[in-house]
C-alpha cells in the first residue's frame, strides 16, 4: 500500500512543506517591520502577495483532498492542518496591515520578542512538515513549538501590563492592543499546528 | 439511489433554502438601520425575532442531519453549512443589538456599504442554495460572494482608518468598532458558506 | 455490544466527568474573586494551576481517542464535547488572569451573576456527563443550561450597557470589557458543551 500511492503522499507532503515555507518568508517580512527606516506601506504590499501566494497552496490542497480518493491520512486532519497554517499567515498580514492602517508609529518593546517566537516556530514548522512522511522525529518540533508558545505568552502579557498601565492613551492602546492580539494569534495558530501533527501522530502510529 | 432517497434530499435542500431566505429577511432589517426615523429599539425586537424563527430552522437541520441514515452530502458538509449559516444571523442580530445596547447615534458613512454587501450576499445565497440538489451553476455564486467579501473588506478598513483618525472619541471608537466588526463578521461568515459550497461540489463532482 | 465495549466506554465516561469535576473547582475559584481581603494573585496562581490540571484530563482524552479502535460515541464527537470543556476552563483562568494582570480594583456589579451562572452550570454539566454512559435523563441538563446561558446573556449586556453609559473612562471600560468578555465566552462554552451532548443523544438514541 505504501508503495501503491506514494505518488499522491508525496504530493500533500510537498504542499504543506510549501505552506509553511511562506510562512518562514511571510516571518521574514514580518521582522522588516522592527527595521527602522523601513517603507511600512510597501512592506505592507510585499506582505499582502505573500500572503495572496500561500492562499494559493492552500487552495490547491484542499481540492486535491476533496477529489483525492486515498489520502495519507484522514483527510479532515489534511485539511485542518493546512487550515490552521493558513491561519498563522492571515495573522502575520493583518498584523503588518493594522500598522499601516492605524498609522502606528511606535510599536511596543516586547513586540520584538513576539516576532522572534514567529520566525523560529516558522523555522521549526517547515522543518518538521517533510517529517510526516516518515512519521518520525517530530516530537521534538511539538514540544519546542509548545515551549515558544510559552515564551510568546509571558511576551503578550508582559506588553498588555504596561499598555494598560495607565501611560498611553486610550486610543493608542487600543491600536496596539490590535496590533500584539494578531501576533499572538499567530503564535496561538503555531501552537495549534503542532497539536494536529501530535494528533495525527498518535492516530497513524 | 438518487431515486429511493429523494424525499430525504429534498428536505434537506428545502431547509438550506429557508435558512438563506431568513438571511434575506434579516438583510432587510439591518438596512432599516439606515433609514431615518426608525424605532431602533423596535427594530431589534423584530430582529431578535427573526432571529429566533432562523435557529428553529437550523435545529430542525440539525435534528435531521443526526437521525437520517442517508443523507444527501456529507453530513459534516451540511452541518458545517447550516451552522455557517446561522452565524451570519447571529452577527446581523448582534450588530443591531448592539447599536441599541450602547445608544449609537450617528452610525459611520461606511456602514452604508457593508450593508449593502450583506443585502447582495444574502440574494446570492438564497438563489443558490437549491441549485445545491442539481450541484450545478454554483461557480458564478461563490465567485461573486468572494468578490463581494472584498468590496465589504475594503469599506471595513476605510471605515477603521477613520475611527482612528483621532476624529473620535476612545469610547465612541470602541462602540462602532464593535458594530462594524459584527457587520465585517457577517459577511466573512457569508465568504465561508461559499467556500463550503465549493468544497461540497469539488468532493460530490 | 455492549458488553464487549464496556471497559473502554467507563474510562471515556470517567474522564469526560473528571474534566467536569475540573470545572466545579475552577468556578468555586472564581467565586473568590468576588470575596473582600482575596489575595488575587495567589487565587490567579491558583487557578493557573488548576487549569493545568484540566489540561492533563483533556490530553490525556486525545490521547484515548486516537489510539482506540471502538469509542463508545462517534470519536469527533468525544473530542468535539473535551475541547469545549477545555474552553471553559480557559476562559475561567483568563478572567481571573485579566482582574490581576490589568490591575482592575473595582468589578462591575454584574459580575456576581456571570459568575452564579458558571458555578450552576458547572454543577449540572458535571452531574451530567456521567449519565452519557446510559444516555438517559440528559434532556433536563441541557435545557437548563441554555435557560442559565439566557439569564448570563442578560446580565452581560446590562454590565455593557453601564460600562459604556459614559460614567467610565475608556482605559477602565476596555479592562472591564475584556473581563467579562471571558465571563461571557465562558458560559457561551457551557451552552455549546450542551449542544453538543443533545446532537449526541440524538444520534445515538
Amino acid at each position: 500500500m505504501a508503495f501503491k500511492f506514494k505518488p499522491v503522499d508525496t504530493a500533500f507532503y510537498n504542499l504543506l512543506t510549501a505552506q509553511a515555507v511562506h510562512l518562514v518568508e511571510g516571518a521574514a517580512l514580518l521582522a522588516e517591520l522592527l527595521d527602522e527606516g523601513t517603507d511600512r506601506t510597501e512592506l505592507a504590499g510585499r506582505m499582502r502577495a505573500a500572503e495572496h501566494e500561500a492562499d494559493e497552496t492552500t487552495h490547491e490542497i484542499v481540492r486535491r483532498v476533496n477529489s483525492t480518493f486515498v489520502t495519507p491520512f484522514d483527510r479532515e486532519d489534511i485539511y485542518a492542518l493546512s487550515s490552521m497554517l493558513d491561519d498563522v499567515m492571515d495573522y502575520m498580514e493583518e498584523s503588518v496591515d493594522l500598522v499601516v492602517l492605524y498609522e502606528v508609529e511606535h510599536l511596543p518593546e516586547g513586540m520584538t520578542e513576539q516576532i522572534e517566537v514567529i520566525q523560529r516556530c516558522a523555522e521549526l514548522t517547515a522543518e518538521a512538515m517533510p517529517r510526516l512522511q516518515a512519521m518520525k522525529d517530530l516530537e521534538e518540533y511539538w514540544i519546542e513549538v509548545n515551549r515558544l508558545e510559552n515564551t510568546g505568552d509571558k511576551s503578550y502579557r508582559r506588553i498588555l501590563a504596561k499598555l494598560f498601565s495607565g501611560k498611553y492613551e486610550a486610543l493608542e492602546v487600543m491600536k496596539l492592543k490590535d496590533v500584539v492580539d494578531s501576533l499572538e494569534h499567530a503564535i496561538d495558530a503555531f501552537e495549534k499546528v503542532a497539536n494536529i501533527v501530535e494528533q495525527i501522530h498518535v492516530k497513524e502510529s
